[in-house]
């Protein structure tokens, strides 16, 4: 069973990912701010990137440690999808707009459903787990 | 002041629009149905379109009436936008992939905020009123 991912911390693991490539972390958000999750740079190349969660990050919420539910996937990615489009919206054309999804099968099955437009894009996929960031596509 | 079109009311108004330009109605859905809403055909060319509507369809909602909030929109048109992909990811390269939404300053502040790409997949954006589509992009 896959262990359940808080969106703060598929963000931290990000981080740390991003670190080991070479990448210096301009600024990153937690869950309650506004913006894109991560902003960083290597070699003057520009990622952003939005992250999603597993469960909630808010422990008074009642899906606590619970997984969220089909529905709220499906907004999940929704409102990631819509991020990283406007990233492309507003960046340069050199940066590079990205989601990072913690690795199951729900978010695997949605956007496997829509990658061949998120690759037209030049939208990157990262699935996080605890000790792992696969780059997707 | 707008009036509040219901999901159901786009999806008419929509088709109605359709059949004034040219288009045969293949088939529809009402906000309970699973599946793209509207599939028509013009020439042998296909047309899909994902609609939302600016209040809900359904008389026991709370909402009903009332003009959904900024974070239903945005989850709507992160659904609108993830069905409009997922068009572009299953049918063949000539069919259009749009949206229809309610014409208002919300629904179009957060359309305009994503255009470039929606632009660059191909994907059309209907803005729809009571008594006018507008064909946005």
């Amino acid at each position: 069973m896959n262990e359940l991912l808080t969106e703060n911390e598929v963000v931290e693991i990000m981080m740390s990912y991003l670190n080991s490539q070479g990448y210096t972390i301009e600024r990153y958000a937690t869950t309650t701010q506004i913006g894109i999750d991560i902003e960083a740079f290597k070699n003057g190349n520009k990622i952003c990137i939005e992250a999603k969660g597993a469960t909630s990050s808010m422990k008074d919420s009642a899906r606590y440690g619970k997984p969220f539910n089909d529905n709220q996937v499906k907004n999940h990615i929704g409102k990631a999808v819509v991020a990283a489009l406007k990233v492309l919206n507003q960046e340069c054309k050199d940066t590079i707009s990205a989601i990072a999804l913690p690795n199951n099968a729900t978010h695997k099955k949605q956007i496997n459903e829509i990658q061949t437009p998120l690759k037209q894009l030049g939208i990157k996929v990262f699935l996080v787990s605890k000790d792992n960031v696969l780059d997707y596509f």
